[in-house]
């Protein structure tokens, strides 16, 4: 077998070249990995919503490479990579931790100001060029990840090096959607044992956030979702009641309120509907409640409540990528699904 | 000398006969304390602008004799009182702590369910009636405080017991907006040592959240105000910088924004004004700010933001009287004044 390091290699991805036409598998050529890259073979990648949101939008960055929930192994790595080597299991992920600033120095945050997720760039920042090329015109990225390739070059900075037995065929969705709803519980909620917890939206996203609830012990965990038919698969991840919005002729927020006696401990929003993010807000206790913003709104939502229910002691915080930094925190996401079913 | 114990008091207090008319000084009768009930002599009151806003206010409990930020000795106790006895001193509170609700027994609220702050109620738990009277004709109380009368009776409950040298026409202005600026800035905000604060509003409770900011150790707390007059006083408590935003020609959020390379680690607002509580949101760093509400707003004013300024992990709070529980913090309050004078 001859080495394919510092060799382009030639291999097989899916295009999309133009938005909303459906994709096409086409031999690509991938550029060796520049300084501070990573060349990775990817085996496993699985489809995120995002994936398909921007496909669908007009932007100019077609013909691109889209995918960013899958696992790997390295293949190569560029001039000053030392945390990983050839032969690691990775994850990529579609924000970075370049362990430098101040972002990545807090403990608070995850938004790494060099790698922070970047829809509009199409690039590799070490020169501002793709590696991806097809007879040498070149196909642009996407969140620093295409993982719709068999290889794909990725900043180190987001990589997050796992347990080399954790199979990648299940893990690779532990990358986006499901870390992000079960960091916004355990991570940022921090409901207390036998707390009580509302979750908005029974999604992948929704569904890991119960998930971390029935982690932490909450003793109800109250599903909310417009489609009934999710309520059966949420019992697994750990929802105990259900609320149907629809059933109801008064606001949400009451009927949780009434069933909770003033109010849930906490709430997650995994919907991105800019009013089941007041609803959420609103449905928790006052004195102690705290709501977690999950889902992405539309670029117009305005989040409107009035001051008193912040007054009357309620919290309302916002998470990103549920503030797991990925390469410090991921790999014990991994392990949190290794040792449940060993 | 007679003991006054289960005696009426005939005493002088200010009583507001008519919304927005000057107080008048009158000869008043104060009941003997009923079960968990405390008579108290008061020797030292303060006047608030809550006072002047509810005596202003046109509701129909008059008359009624305002006050609530005071020192104070009992005098006696009714039924079931084992906390206090004559000759302790006592802040009286506007709030209260019956101990036993969920509020009383959460580590993170102050809201009383029972002794929350009432402004509609003008008679006491226990009869649901007055204990003060002018020739038989009952005279309303306020807050459950009712200080600008030489003797009031408050419930046990809203009673904060302190150290006896104290002295009480200093601690007196403990029992409302001081402690509710410095705890909004040292329960809630927390700032870590070396932070920024921006201080929102420099009045009282706006200088008492600075001085929060100074003894946690941030290293910059600008004061913000629209009157410049007040920045060189606000030195004094711990402001560094200051910016009046009538100054910019864009949102204070943007100037301080500029000002701190993104953001403030802290901020807390004291005014009131809707305009200023989406500023103080808006103006704290993303991945790690926290901006906390501690001014009453307009009945009709809505908080609005977009919900991206949440996600980027912006936390938004609000506290009520610094999220101190009257009887079992306010001591400490005083002992910090007590340790500072020494």
């Amino acid at each position: 077998m001859t080495s394919t390091v510092g060799q382009v290699i030639r291999c097989r991805a899916a295009v999309a070249w133009e938005a909303g036409k459906p994709l096409v598998m086409e031999e690509v050529e991938v550029a060796p990995p520049q300084a501070n890259e990573v060349r990775v073979k990817i085996l496993f990648t699985s489809l995120c919503h995002t994936d398909v949101y921007f496909w669908e939008a007009k932007n100019p960055l077609f013909p691109r490479i889209y995918g960013h929930e899958a696992g790997g192994i390295v293949e190569s790595v560029g001039e000053g990579v030392t945390d990983l080597k050839p032969g690691d299991h990775v994850l990529p992920v579609f924000t970075g931790e370049c362990k430098e600033c101040a972002h990545c120095k807090s403990e608070e945050s995850n938004m790494c100001d060099l790698l922070r997720i970047n829809t509009d760039r199409g690039v590799m920042l070490n020169d501002g060029k793709s590696r991806f090329s097809i007879n040498g015109k070149p196909i642009y990225h996407f969140v620093g990840t295409s993982t719709f390739s068999e290889y794909t070059v990725i900043h180190v900075g987001c990589l997050a090096k796992i347990n080399p037995l954790a199979p990648l065929d299940k893990v690779c969705v532990l990358s986006c959607g499901i870390s992000t709803g079960l960091g916004a519980t355990l991570n940022v909620a921090k409901p207390a044992k036998g707390s009580t917890v509302a979750v908005f939206g029974l999604g992948a996203v929704g569904l890991a956030a119960a998930e971390g609830a029935r982690i932490a012990g909450a003793s109800r965990i109250i599903g909310v979702d417009l489609n009934s038919n999710r309520f059966e698969e949420a019992k697994k991840f750990g929802a105990t009641e259900f609320v149907n919005p629809k059933d109801y002729n008064k606001p949400v927020q009451e009927v949780i309120a009434e069933m909770t006696n003033g109010g849930v401990d906490r709430s997650v929003e995994c919907t991105g509907n800019i009013d089941a993010m007041i609803s959420a807000f609103e449905c928790v206790h006052d004195g102690w409640g705290v709501a977690v913003l999950v889902g992405v709104p539309h670029k117009d939502a305005v989040f409107k409540t009035h001051p008193m229910n912040l007054l009357n002691e309620r919290t309302l915080k916002g998470t990103f990528f549920g503030n797991y930094k990925p390469r410090s925190d991921l790999p014990s996401v991994v392990e949190k699904y290794m040792s449940k079913v060993q």
